[in-house]
């Protein structure tokens, strides 16, 4: 949680004022410097403001990475509103869960998305649907006279950033400008902080690990370099001609990176490597360190506004596998842990913890708990502080970089009115880390014949593509359960374990960082 | 003002944990690796504590540039006490002022303070003067077990850095465990900042300009580079030899450096020059940007914790002679400044504004008024927010680097039996930028023969060499004075320029960096 602090001028325009031929932006075939998106961002705040957002309001955005994504983003700040970034692949019902629990005044898409945003909004009267021009930007619309907002608190809320839990019901995370400033400097003292730094964001944007990509090379006045979706070669590509010193993957993308690659080394203006997104396969990591690729694990959440450890370029040797120690200055602890090494639930403190759930002061009293953010996944921490993270959140699904939480996918099967019991877990899988695996047991006894199309039917209509399962599998007794009747997903986990036979055939889109 | 924000753990402990095996310091022609400093920081906390030093107590240092100001600056830290270090310059009798204003529970000396230190504190029995080993250590004395402190709150003072002022009676400067993270920070912000950084302090660290090196690099992760004094030749000897990447220094040190070195350019690694203390020769200027030394102005205040403005090295070309822009997130003004390019005096707001003067409040709430601290010194800002200093504040004199207070020479002058009016005042000099000159109206109408003589004892008895004038002139007619009676002595400063005959024979010491 954010402890208040001096006032922080907005960082764009100061970047603006004080190096303003500078490079901030490379995103959709274009360039932009520090001045140059510094007014396309006030034009954005104005015509935002011409809209009726007004400070305190929140504005959601449904937009695949580009221009629009980025000028949105810092032109909401400018506003003093509050930005609701939704993720893309959201099924029509899903977002308008997220827009009725945070009531934002606008939902912005793109020509893309404009179908999904009007679909969610239909039956929702308070919010207006606006659709970004072919360019980007919101130039058809006519730009209002208002004062903006370069002064911010720190604990003003930057965005709200929705992440599912235990229950399946996404909450919106509350992160400040605090939490975005410390988080910038934690990272800046642990990689250090050059003029002519680059970070390539391939994640998405509505992703808190694409969204401070952004707002941290604002912060150092370095470039951010934004590709709408993850593309092996394009990011080599980048790499190799557009100077690129520090980009964020997932093992996946890692991966495919270096299939793509073949034996040719990376320039060494290539700084680092950030491997995010839970555990790492460990050759992956032996593969790039014989290499020597610059490659650094890194371990965050939602509620702590990415990275909350990195380890340091200069201890990967000694201490590979780690996800390094706390960013300055969180701190992290082992739950229970009465010795180093001892494996027990990630708790962290710090001014990157998020100021809490939207609307929600009962969840946010349980996952932050005297300071402590409990951060559900299970690691152990050295006696010098590298943190090994041993597992995500047994309830947590990270399959090509996107987070699915089984109980919400357990909900969807359960409301169909065959299935009895549902069990969804994740199988590890080559190309995306996980897939997601449903095990159910019917209601009837004797179901119809294409009862496993009906259900995957059931799901792809509920579900984004990339939470619903890649196999449904009936199973023939009642699930695992404990003695209080809570799901065994370990138990299930393990038995489903390798491939299963017949598969029902996945759905049409990849799972995974678009 | 430092405002509240999360707790920062120590510095120096965090990079021990971080980066061990990394280089922190360089001084007394040793090294020390992290690792190695926060050992024997440790230790000297512990001996320290063994001393009788107890949490919120205050430590004063009388120390040339070496190992043992290092260790006890941030062993003082460690303990959760308070520094306090004196400028080794000062007579007995000015320490001994210092040191009841201020009440610290130790006096550290070494070898060649100890005399004026133990003669200061002669009368005063709360004080002990401890003398460091020859090693620059206190490992003569022995370690006390106490738990020390790696927890700093934001406005935990971490110095008190005096300075004099319109009075002449030194003030307090308390300075911050926020002020200088915030300060650290601003710069980086500006200058980037690497982990091959290596900061080469010339200045003395009882001056907040090398204090805040120190704590800089220890912020960072990079090395210090502590010199005894200022010597040319080895300042472009560590910038060849010992990978300095930026350093300090004002005016003279700068024309020096560069007298020394004849046509041979620096190397690459040096990233920028920082020079302070005021306006800076044009001519100097150009000589540099002429030969492509990354010379950036700075412009900073004991008050402010060293650097509020520095130019970046970007502006440098289209901006000489400024000392550039606020560092994030300080913000200057002029004191009724209507439109851009008027002049007046600077005033400053954020988070490297000093908490306060010690046990003054009266002084501090007309220093810093609605937040706003008012430097006293002569600016103007143009419509890009780029500084331009135009004259340090009226009554300060910056000779060889070292602030003197004509009020203070004065108030010394007219201690003397013969002496009815002073004015002190700073006089352009070649070497020095500034020297002292005094004019003095003489009580009597048949003052003694040896009567300048006389004076030039007094002084150089009671004030610092470098406060002492270099010249003294007996005036014929009464001092200019305003309608109210206040010196005019702007009036006597132009009266005074240029050589004066016949000159007082100079004190033996040079004034300046030591």
């Amino acid at each position: 949680m954010t402890e208040p602090g001096p006032a922080l001028p907005d960082w764009l325009a100061h970047r603006a004022a004080t190096s303003p031929s500078r490079l901030a932006l490379i995103a959709g075939g274009r360039e932009w410097t520090y001045q140059a998106l510094d007014a396309e961002v006030v034009r954005t705040a104005r015509r935002l403001a011409g809209l009726g957002v007004r400070p305190g309001d929140r504005v959601a955005t449904l937009l695949h990475n580009g221009p629009g994504a980025v000028l949105l983003t810092h032109a909401t700040r400018r506003l003093g509103a509050t930005l609701l970034p939704l993720n893309i692949r959201l099924t029509p019902a899903e977002v308008a869960w997220q827009i009725e629990d945070a009531t934002p005044r606008l939902l912005v898409a793109d020509a893309r998305t404009a179908e999904v945003a009007r679909d969610a909004c239909r039956t929702l009267a308070t919010v207006a649907v606006i659709v970004l021009g072919s360019d980007g930007t919101l130039g058809a619309y006519p730009e209002a006279e208002v004062s903006l907002h370069l002064d911010a608190a720190p604990d003003d809320v930057l965005a709200i950033v929705y992440t599912s839990g235990t229950t399946g019901r996404p909450k919106g995370a509350m992160l400040t400008v605090g939490n975005f400033w410390w988080s910038a400097l934690g990272s800046a003292m642990n990689l250090g902080q050059r003029d002519d730094d680059r970070w390539l964001a391939t994640m998405s944007l509505f992703h808190v690990g694409g969204l401070s990509i952004l707002l941290r090379s604002a912060i150092y006045g370095g470039a951010a370099i934004v590709h709408e979706g993850f593309d092996p070669l394009a990011v080599n590509r980048a790499i190799d001609d557009e100077g690129v010193t520090l980009v964020s993957v997932v093992a996946t993308m890692l991966q495919r990176m270096l299939d793509a690659r073949g034996d040719a080394p990376y320039p060494p203006t290539l700084r680092a490597v950030l491997l995010g997104g839970g555990p790492a396969p460990r050759v992956l990591l032996e593969r790039c360190a014989a290499r020597g690729i610059p490659v650094v694990q890194t371990y965050g959440l939602t509620e702590t506004t990415s990275q909350l450890a990195t380890l340091a370029p200069s201890d990967v040797r000694s201490h590979l596998g780690s996800a390094g120690r706390a960013l300055y200055p969180n701190r992290m602890r082992i739950a229970g842990a009465s010795s180093p090494e001892d494996e027990g639930e990630i708790l962290v403190r710090g001014p990157v913890v998020m100021a809490g759930y939207h609307g929600r002061p009962a969840e946010t009293a349980r996952a932050i708990v005297d300071g402590w953010l409990h951060t559900g996944d299970i690691g152990r921490i050295d006696a010098d502080g590298f943190l090994y993270v041993l597992d995500r959140r047994d309830d947590l699904i990270i399959t090509g970089g996107e987070n699915v939480y089984p109980a919400e996918v357990e909900a969807t099967l359960l409301a169909h009115p065959l299935v009895a019991e549902a069990a969804v877990v994740g199988v590890a899988d080559e190309t995306w880390g996980s897939r997601v695996v449903a095990l159910v047991r019917l209601g009837e006894t004797t179901p119809p014949a294409d009862v496993v199309a009906q259900l995957a039917a059931h799901c792809r209509a509920s579900l984004a593509a990339y939470k619903t399962p890649r196999e449904i599998i009936v199973a023939t007794a009642p699930l695992p359960r404990t003695a209080s009747g809570k799901l065994r997903r370990a138990e299930v986990r393990a038995s489903l374990a390798g491939p299963r036979t017949p598969p029902i055939s996945a759905p049409g889109t990849t799972p995974g960082a678009s």
